[in-house]
């Protein structure tokens, strides 16, 4: 596993694909003549960086891979885990060691670019009917969000304290990451006098660009290092509530690998908000409905809390949200706390990691989820 | 297996991929909830069609295919046979039925954009010496085969004429498939006199731009169905010649499939020019060095020959190249050959069908070339 760290970074798109990738492939104790196949996630590359084709091949050049396959993934802000998912089919028909490589770089010195580039993951004939819907926002995106905020705290379902305070672990947490992208933490109070991004959310309470690359070797299981128990994935057809459909990927994920939610022991949910943590959580069955608040409150899904330990990389709001390689990150933090590689974030007795990694900027029509649970050996 | 017809469509890629997916899946005797993943290949959606992201969950929802996951695949030319290789490891994993639907929309009204777009999938930072390189072709793709056609000749290889012959038979091959872009049969006269893209290459023999999609379901072998005995991915790294690196990738499907090339009755190659088709069959050992044109000419790869019978969907230059449904087009006539249902087109003995897909339009650099075999039942 190697991560490049994430935040506004120099370096383009191809240097951290490349650097994720060699990273990886030497932790693992490889050289890249071993890998028999490359998989790589990336959203933005076509209008960010004018990629818009064989981004592995192109990127991932005079490496040394030779021959090696490489396929190209794409999911949205889910590309990250679904790439994991089709590693994972490929070992399991035979193929390994599968290098899944993830990468973005948003900051490419144009706002406007970029925020373009991030609804184009929108169905192009809604754009308009969407973007008409949340004028007081300042993308479509955050004015789901805030909308969905707002409805957990009219329901009585969380206070824009409990929502801040979830911000507050997440800046904690990655203060101890040191690759993560927002690393100053935060008081109670610093979270909620923050600039408004859109009504109740504040800015430490969103996720923002970032640029940053990851990659993992996944191998036929060696009985030694942590095990990818199963991976899900769903599409949104517009049919299902988001939050209602999350509850039914979690269901899945519990189906598929004989798990429970209360064998979780670290997990990284998807928090493009503050609020998405604390709403995930109970949809996913770790509180009941109204409790994740409080229990972020008490300290329960932090470090040395009896809950399961909430996003310890300080999350989407504060590690990063480089969309297309984000879904990995996930995945590479939970892993290190299952090899007991996680440093000063390390907790003991860590043996079940879960990851929920979203993409598809919508309430559910065109959306894609995946859902992944790893056992430490 | 369904095909929309190739040409210039009035359909965007959304209705393409729908009447597609639904096709496919109507013809493999199921509806979409029986299909337990989806993956889509599109390479050019992103500048053409403003849809960078998760193009099979937009493009497919509403279908009915409710939360059935569906990933995103893209390998630019070699688009469509890379989503079958996909497939085939995640059947071999277990999962199944998957649908595979490709699609590109190519004819968008402006020419120069779609130029771009293909562009765009050359490495970005070559893409100036690359055009520098190609000053008297209308595109570096059409520079770099101009370039290997003028090679072969001035080697003996081939000759004009043959090469002319193997544009004469991809029409009158075309003439025979329903929904071939190209279906009016021309003379060899006809073909050497027509307007010159790039000596010695001239309009028919090249391939133009192509909407259209297609889809297949791929499952557990059922002993009855055409059966995919193998698929073998390679990139292109620039430290081989393009020609010797399809050969190495035909050795590779021979020893997957435990097959030879004696043994394939039908096959469809990338033949972006009609030289490529010449150039390809003698790489993958179909036919010696300085033998494939004289074979053309004599009528052994058309129907009735005594060769193997050779693109007779009508190729790149004459069924059409959507880009990233090629490869899918490619399987999907060699299937029609295998099952019996090739209407016209059909001989009989047809036991082993064969596919060359290959992507990325430099000389090897950052490419990537799919070959498949699929055997009758």
């Amino acid at each position: 596993m190697f991560e490049t760290g994430y935040g506004k970074l120099d370096a383009g798109p191809a240097e951290l694909a490349q650097r994720a990738a060699l990273g990886a492939v030497k932790d693992a104790g490889l050289g890249p003549r071993d890998i028999a196949l490359v998989v790589l996630s990336n959203s933005m590359g076509g209008t960010l960086s004018g990629q818009d084709m064989v981004r592995a091949q192109v990127w991932l050049r005079g490496l040394g891979f030779g021959d090696t396959p490489m396929l190209n993934i794409e999911n949205a802000c889910a590309g990250g885990a679904s790439a994991v998912y089709n590693a994972m089919l490929a070992v399991r028909a035979g193929i390994g060691p599968v290098l899944v490589v993830a990468v973005e770089k948003m900051f490419t010195g144009s706002r406007e670019l970029t925020i373009d580039a991030l609804e184009r993951g929108m169905p192009a004939d809604l754009r308009g009917a969407y973007a008409s819907r949340f004028e007081d926002a300042p993308s479509v995106l955050m004015g789901f969000n805030a909308l969905w905020a707002r409805q957990m705290i009219a329901d009585g379902r969380a206070t824009v304290q409990e929502i801040a305070a979830a911000a507050v672990k997440a800046r904690r947490h990655a203060s101890m990451n040191p690759v993560a992208q927002h690393r100053t933490p935060f008081s109670l109070e610093e979270v909620l006098n923050a600039p408004l991004v859109v009504d109740p959310l504040t800015r430490p309470m969103c996720s923002s660009f970032t640029d940053g690359a990851c990659g993992v070797v996944l191998a036929p299981d060696d009985g030694r290092s942590p095990a990818l128990r199963g991976a899900v994935v769903v599409s949104g057809d517009g049919t299902m509530d988001w939050h209602d459909r999350t509850a039914a990927l979690a269901s899945s994920l519990w189906t598929v690998t004989g798990l429970e939610a209360a064998d979780v022991d670290v997990i990284e949910v998807h928090d493009v908000t503050a609020a998405e943590e604390i709403w995930t959580l109970e949809a996913i069955g770790l509180f009941a409905e109204g409790a994740a608040g409080a229990a972020t409150v008490s300290g329960r899904t932090t470090f040395g809390g009896d809950g399961p330990l909430v996003n310890p990389s300080g999350g989407l709001i504060a590690r990063g949200h480089p969309v297309g390689a984000t879904g990995l990150a996930q995945i590479v933090e939970v892993t290190h706390h299952l090899r007991g590689t996680a440093g000063d974030r390390q907790q003991s007795g860590t043996r079940i990691g879960v990851t929920f990694n979203c993409g598809g900027i919508t309430d559910g029509d065109a959306s894609v989820m995946v859902a992944t649970a790893i056992e430490a050996r």
